[in-house]
């Protein structure tokens, strides 16, 4: 397996399964000399923890973070910075029902086909616990930047939208509820259907949009590595999400080009922001904005047919806590995730003149 | 600046600005011993060039690729494959007018931000004519799987749709007809729309979709580095792209996971495709297919009011000839950076067992 | 700090202090599959550990590694390998002595002038003990290529140096004596030596030679990643080093063509292997050899002038346990990294054809 | 064939076979705003070219480099600078006795081997005409960093060595003779064992000394990457080098620590540089100077037993124009790939605080 390596010059690398001894990671390229707050790393773990909330998965897990290296006297030292979350709570039992069945639209066939060999316990490397080590960095990268804002927030549950723009919502309102939707009408509602989904057994998908705030103009490399294609890359590869949008998105593809151009004012502001706070894939110092799509949780608490190693059929159902929707739970790893992209073009644009 | 680099193994590294004296760029890793079809690479940059039917950019570049190294008797030999398209068309008087001009949503600002310095000739490096060197480089992507079939077609134009599943199309219609829609009463009235559109001066955005067929299993790296979240960076990296979807996409936000699941048979197919070939990151042997949108040409043959370099307000109108939707010139190269994608995963993949 | 990575499909990334809480590292890439010999890595650590015999540093360090992911049921499953080397033994007491001072031909000065910040207690991320990391992985590249063998041994130490070629050696001798020299007579005039150098508070260098043994013919990337180029990295990046050499190295600046040329019998071996197994930087089935050059311990026993943090002149002298020579314990550091830079080469070579 | 791009913010990446069209590159991470003196990169060019001396072989090769994109108004605009070096005298009948025979040392075998297909007119990729594009970007790299000077020159050829330290050494003197040895007696004495040596049809080895003043402070990554560990891969990578030794080198692995410390003067200078300008991997504002080891040339003008491509003893001799000792023309080569690590690791180096 390649890939466990984010970023090119602020770059976490990470490693651990489900139920193995731990997770962790290590991040190179931070700069020496910033300040970490421990705690708020711990509080943003904390957000991406199961047993949050009626709505949430059950689970129990501690996700305490401990750093072995990189940090002296509270503060970066330029050298690595090496970080390992206990698995505590793993309860291999709970999972030996899978060890020889392939769950629908999970990654059990696939990682079998793939390397012959599958840590079956809990979905192993391809759980979303995995994404415990991109809080960590992602919080370690918002602390290099503290000027920038990160606020992610559910805009969407099944069929439910919040029907304003974001310039017309209260971020600050984003955490007082379970679903993390800061509008809060909208949020009852959502909250209220994915109860009832739940009730069913059943699972529901939604979407996150983030709204990145001061982020420095001229960030972005202009080809390949465009600032919103490594946004898109970031977000995509968190654990089933299914699609990418920044600025008008999908939307910009059905109007013309009258509409859609921002006119700049006088200071080179735009008037509008369709372009989403990126052009030419460099930011130009507006508000960065972007919409990512998670499909429902593949885990049912119902009766599903699906084929075991020898290609038979079989009846499974999904035990243990699950979430019957990812997306609140999911907020703290897209805001990591956007906060990683952008420390690291961030170091990236110093060689740039 | 950097990021003019794609893949890991199957690397292409591009140059070139659209009035300089030439682009091109090299492919470093791809194997030995494939046999190359020059003819049927010139082809895929006739279908990617302007001036090939009214609804397109009359400008006449016969972009005529000149290979330096790397095949020899008509194979690969391994070293890396160096080409050129040169620049033989370029009219730097045409573009004299936007020195000192901003173009709205363009990348003019944000490369005198970032660089304080820009070849203002014609968009230099952010010009869409950057891309001929990934239909190049695609193509012989293609020519190394010439199992693998990849298949693009325009699936909306503005506001009009096919309204069909990709399964009830007949993609060897996609090229009769000057819009590549393979459904042809909806490629008429797409025609009709991009025609009236470019009447008043205007522009109109559209949507690709792109189905691979016979990718072998077992093509992804997990975590970061899951196939659909390059193939979305890489569909975002080319010019005017806002957006990326797989599988069930958007929609799937929308669903219930006993509607999105999709049910194994016991051969290890699905009964349904909502993963849109790849589960946790990794290609199932099912068919990948995905949908990209761009927005409307930011260059309007109308008056707009931006600023000059000064940040006065000036009145500018595009000049020359432009496209008034770029998505039947895009058809190439979605291609060619799928092509890219499949032909870097699956040199990576031989690395796994 | 960038460059704690190394390899490109087989990479090892690391952090750790020598006085934090652990040393470790994630080997991500290697493949699923492969049997893992717990006990046989932690032997590898061992010989790298101080205080085995009279000649070196007595401080006495566990060097446990524990492995937290990537393995299961005694195999590699192809996910990353996270493990860690905890510090059980940190005397930061030690320490406080060089916290204000820049030991001569140590990292300490540069280290503040770069990072403005320096983590002081035992040299920090600059100490050898970082090796450990790299001791963990090259022991499980080894384990992936068991048909290859790789021998390193001293080969000189001060001015004392086995006259004998390689080939008159047996390998099985090296570990019989506290030196690691396989020819005994000199390993006895060796370790005299550096008991006498040690007796007078002083430090002295010495050199490793390394043969490695059925490596696969076509392993090397032919111009900048030649197989020698990364061996020499590899090498030059362990602490110390100052200097490598292959096949017939230095001395073969003085020789003429029709001496050094290696003629070819029928079967493609070379009667003669001034080459060391590489030519155009590609493996050719030879034995491929090289020699590292180790500086003395820049640690002394003795009174040495030096600057503070202030830029005053003081009188230090190392206290606690230092090696008096290195060479010793660095031979498995030589072997790990030699087997990272062959087990990375043997997964690239994969995609050549 | 992967390996063809070096650097990681500065980068090259280079393409071309000796008989192709054309070699080249691609300069990627050139910060904007360099001025670009074009004809001191072609006096670069010159110095590597063939035919420049009697010592030298006599091919006519013009190497005139073409600029292709990322030039503007004398300035780079920070986009990739493509260039090519046309190969206008290929005499592609010259190497027809080669085609089916395996030179001893050189790297056809090799090639045959990883391959199975091979260019093997005037050796292809492997032949060190290669470093034509090297050679450009070096120039480019010097110019960005116009305070740094780099002087490779010739220190030894067979046994005549030069025997003063570099600092007795008058630099400008390298280009008044023919080896690029700036002692002048020795020089005379080495031109004379070479025109020898080259009656006999035999060739001769050699080394180079390059030295590098003026390099910032704190350059250099502290594991894997050290300043030094790149260096050597940088020189390793070069066509016939066998060993790579900085500062002390393998004579410091004779020494005491006593002799070997370098003593800091109170402004943190140091009184000796045994260390060679770099302590811990990290440059340290002295002079960094290292020794390169070249082999003799493999092509000899003398009949030499080898096999043909069907595993049969044939006889050949070289033919055409060889050099008989390749050092001199290895100087500006020497000092490029010097200029494209410390350009590299200048670049890398911003993003530490």
């Amino acid at each position: 397996m390649a890939g466990n390596t984010f970023g090119t010059l602020f770059k976490l690398t990470t490693f651990g399964e489900s139920h193995g001894e731990a997770l962790g990671g290590i991040i190179d390229g931070c700069p020496a000399g910033v300040t970490i707050d421990i705690e708020a790393i711990q509080h943003e773990l904390n957000r991406r923890r199961p047993g949050q909330s009626a709505i949430v998965t059950q689970r129990k897990e501690p996700d305490a973070v401990q750093f072995l290296s990189g940090l002296f006297e509270g503060k970066t030292t330029g050298t690595p910075i090496g970080f390992t979350i206990p698995n505590v709570n793993q309860k291999s039992a709970d999972y030996s029902h899978i060890k020889e069945v392939y769950r629908p639209s999970h990654a059990d066939y696939v990682y079998d086909q793939k390397y012959g060999i599958r840590d079956y316990r809990g979905g192993g490397r391809s759980s979303a616990r995995e994404t415990v080590s991109r809080v960590v960095a992602g919080a370690i990268a918002k602390q290099m930047l503290p000027e920038i804002s990160i606020n992610a927030f559910v805009s969407s549950v099944g069929e439910i939208f919040i029907d304003k723009p974001y310039q017309a919502l209260d971020f600050s309102l984003t955490e007082t509820n379970a679903v993390r939707c800061p509008d809060i009408a909208t949020a009852k509602k959502m909250e209220e259907h994915i109860k009832e989904v739940k009730k069913q057994g059943d699972t529901v998908g939604g979407t996150i949009t983030c709204v990145l705030k001061n982020v420095p103009k001229g960030l972005g490399e202009p080809v390949f590595d465009k600032l919103h294609a490594e946004l898109g890359k970031a977000m995509l590869s968190i654990n089933a999400v299914k699609g990418f949008e920044y600025g008008s998105g999908f939307c910009g593809a059905k109007m013309k080009g009258s509409e859609h151009n921002d006119l700049y004012n006088t200071d080179g502001t735009t008037k509008t922001n369709l372009s989403g706070g990126i052009q030419g894939g460099i930011s130009n110092g507006m508000d960065i904005y972007f919409r990512v799509a998670f499909k429902p949780v593949a885990t049912l608490m119902q009766a599903q047919e699906t084929i075991n190693t020898n290609g038979e059929i079989v009846t499974m159902q999904g035990r243990g806590r699950h979430d019957a929707c990812v997306v609140p739970r999911a907020i703290p790893i897209v805001e990591a995730m956007a906060a990683l992209v952008i420390a690291d073009y961030y170091l990236m644009a110093r060689s740039d003149i």
